[in-house]
């Protein structure tokens, strides 16, 4: 009943991470019907940001060029402890908290076998190059508190450190800001138990 | 801290209906980093739609070129019955459901002189020529069950009819199907009881 061109448009958004069949319908009727002048601008958008756009070859954030991303480029962060993360999100939420001032690694995801996921499908050919340069003295593993996450912070630690003088830790678990114990669920509380500190 | 052309595309992201901050920056992650070829099929798609799909000069909703809609030009359709809507989605939910063989009028949103919306902000010129044409018996009104819904039925009523032979009804409201009278909410409930009907 709609015109194939719309279809097709609708067809690709509904694929896209956090976007349903509505939401795909009332986003592609907004850039065709009611917004007409953004459509424009997002095709512009769009084509300069893939021009532009580009993976930093160091730490597998985004960057600009072929040029390593502007983290690794500032003189001003400490390049001897690295931030594992598992993906950019996961980069820009720290670096939005303020809360490091260390340089990153973006392992691209986790180990997880059943979603075909294994140490070939990780950046840790790069994460090699980087400990075998010698500067790092840190790895601070910023990975999800599930089991894939604790599976990919046991390969680290048995593969990828393999004696070398590193110090190794794992961010902390346990209650979000502001939440409550009542609304937490067991596996937080349970992380939250484990990770008690004393109180003085 | 991001590259400039990643910001400026996640600022226009972020605008659209239905993304917010998180979702337009997870979904330029997903064109820039992840799936780079989708970049190049949405531009593709979003130029093609732009070029072929258009307004319907008689009815509002979505169309092909200069050519009035699909459903305006079937022959199958009841062109007698004007079924009113605020939205082109509106239009197409009602599609999906099967149950309305006439045709539509989409009037572009809904009386709200708080947002601006007058009269002629809405396309109700369109209306009168399609009313003045004569052939129309019926107008069934699909508006929202709210103060701005009613006070577009009455608009219509006393502005638009005009003391034409013309039948104007408004759809039914009460409890959604599979909704349990527990959860309703008190207008909606209001509306069941008000909109009850002779069981026999």
């Amino acid at each position: 009943m709609m015109p194939p061109a719309f279809d097709r448009l609708t067809d690709l958004l509904k694929r896209f991470p956090g976007l349903g069949y509505r939401s795909a319908e009332r986003l592609a009727m907004h850039l065709l019907v009611e917004h007409r002048d953004q459509l424009d601008t997002l095709v512009d958008r769009l084509k300069t940001a893939a021009e532009e756009v580009s993976v930093c070859p160091i730490c597998g954030n985004i960057s600009e060029g072929d040029a390593p991303c502007g983290i690794c480029t500032d003189p001003a962060r400490d390049e001897s402890v690295l931030c594992i993360v598992e993906q950019i999100p996961d980069l820009i939420a720290i670096e939005r908290s303020g809360a490091w001032r260390g340089r990153y690694h973006v392992l691209g995801g986790k180990l997880s076998p059943i979603h075909g996921v294994g140490p070939n499908e990780l950046n840790f050919t790069q994460l090699l190059r980087r400990l075998a340069e010698g500067n790092i003295s840190e790895l601070v593993l910023a990975l999800s508190n599930d089991i894939e996450g604790q599976a990919t912070c046991h390969y680290i630690q048995e593969e990828i450190i393999q004696g070398r003088p590193i110090r190794l830790s794992r961010i902390g678990f346990g209650l979000p800001s502001g939440g409550g114990v009542t609304f937490a669920d067991s596996v937080t509380l349970r992380s939250a138990l484990d990770g008690r500190r004393s109180y003085s």
